[in-house]
């Protein structure tokens, strides 16, 4: 099966924890908005057209066949026993989904750094609300939802959330400390003693060859100022 | 099966997504944190007991025999098919599952209203980002999102988002619309003529005769300011 990803092609955002599921399973894919001359257009036909009897809401989504399927969670819901990266049992395959599910909120509070008020305005014109958000996200959010992960890698023995084997989760995991790390030098330097299980997940999910060639490759996407993650000075002191 | 609901015992919050579901799927259910002598305790205890292999990050979430299930969406994927508030068909479970996120995404975006910087500050310790958050949520966010949901009723062809069948989206659908006329009364009259298909999907869920009962019975908490839908008067008008 050749899977079809619809995502912004400027940015790594929610379409990333996709493409590192994708990357990792050696999936047969192509990232359609990036190709040229076809690009965003078939994205948003596929989104609003008449014709569309189940339209996704937002990228990112997936076309697999027939099936559409948005939500970043639920796409790695899906692909997650395709591309062997969940187990097989129901009851693991719905522990994976609900600790995505919980990345996706963090992700959004991420996201919230810097658009507090309204993704609809520029930062500039959000700074000092921004600035506010920022302190309390580091003082309240971080310890909250990234200790809650470094309990789970606890309570699973590590070096993953199931234990020995990898399975997408860890590979969001992966993106979330690499994303702070990029939008938050000096925070997250401070911060990452408190994580060690998942500052050595994220090492280690480095390692692994699919997703070391990915990351040197031009299909990696660098952070920039467009996305989730967003290097602003500002923010980080 | 007995299912028990683990909530904040106070208020509607997330937590009444799932109860809608329960009590139109005529589930035996117990509202845990609610019972007497027993409550938030018990709650807390699932959360971060040394021994529960699998914690859940926040409430709500379910015990069903041996599982725990957390997530708002996640606990409705889950009882969908059990209480027959889904179709069978696996895409058609995905459809409904994808509806919900979009949903759990909405409610993030309606709590935000009253608390844009921090849930750890109290309102009134952020009115004034309040306010321009919630201008900004109605004047984009409200009709992006309320329209989605309005064509997927028109491409579904009505009444419910699988058309004549009720499925649980359709409840958590009439919690919204419900929960913005109580926190947005002139707003939300304002807006309500721009979607009528789900305006009348309110109605009709209204009308069934669990819900009908529910809404009337103890066990439906009313609305106040402790909930994700607050009527405060300095962010409605």
């Amino acid at each position: 099966m050749r899977y079809e990803l619809y995502y912004w092609p400027e940015i790594q955002g929610r379409g990333e924890f996709v493409r590192l599921a994708l990357e990792e399973g050696g999936a047969d894919y192509v990232d359609v908005a990036r190709r040229r001359g076809y690009g965003v257009d078939a994205m948003k036909r596929l989104m609003a057209g008449p014709r569309v009897k189940r339209p996704p809401y937002a990228p990112p989504f997936l076309k697999a066949g027939k099936l559409v399927i948005a939500q970043t969670a639920m796409i790695l819901h899906y692909l997650g026993p395709r591309l062997h990266l969940v187990p097989r049992r129901d009851a693991d395959r719905l522990w994976a989904l609900q600790l995505q599910l919980t990345i996706v909120d963090l992700v959004k509070e991420i996201h919230d750094t810097h658009h507090p008020i309204s993704s609809a305005l520029y930062y500039e014109d959000q700074r000092p609300a921004a600035k506010r958000y920022t302190r309390e996200f580091w003082r309240q959010r971080v310890p909250k939802m990234l200790g809650y992960f470094e309990h789970v890698l606890e309570q699973s023995g590590g070096p993953h959330v199931f234990g020995r084997r990898l399975c997408y989760v860890d590979l969001s995991l992966f993106q979330v400390v690499d994303g702070l790390r990029y939008a938050f030098p000096r925070r997250m330097g401070r911060f990452e003693k408190k994580v060690p299980r998942l500052v050595a997940l994220h090492d280690r999910v480095t390692e692994r060859p699919r997703i070391a060639a990915y990351l040197q490759s031009e299909r990696r996407i660098p952070f920039n100022e467009w996305g989730i993650f967003r290097a602003y000075r500002a923010l980080d002191s």
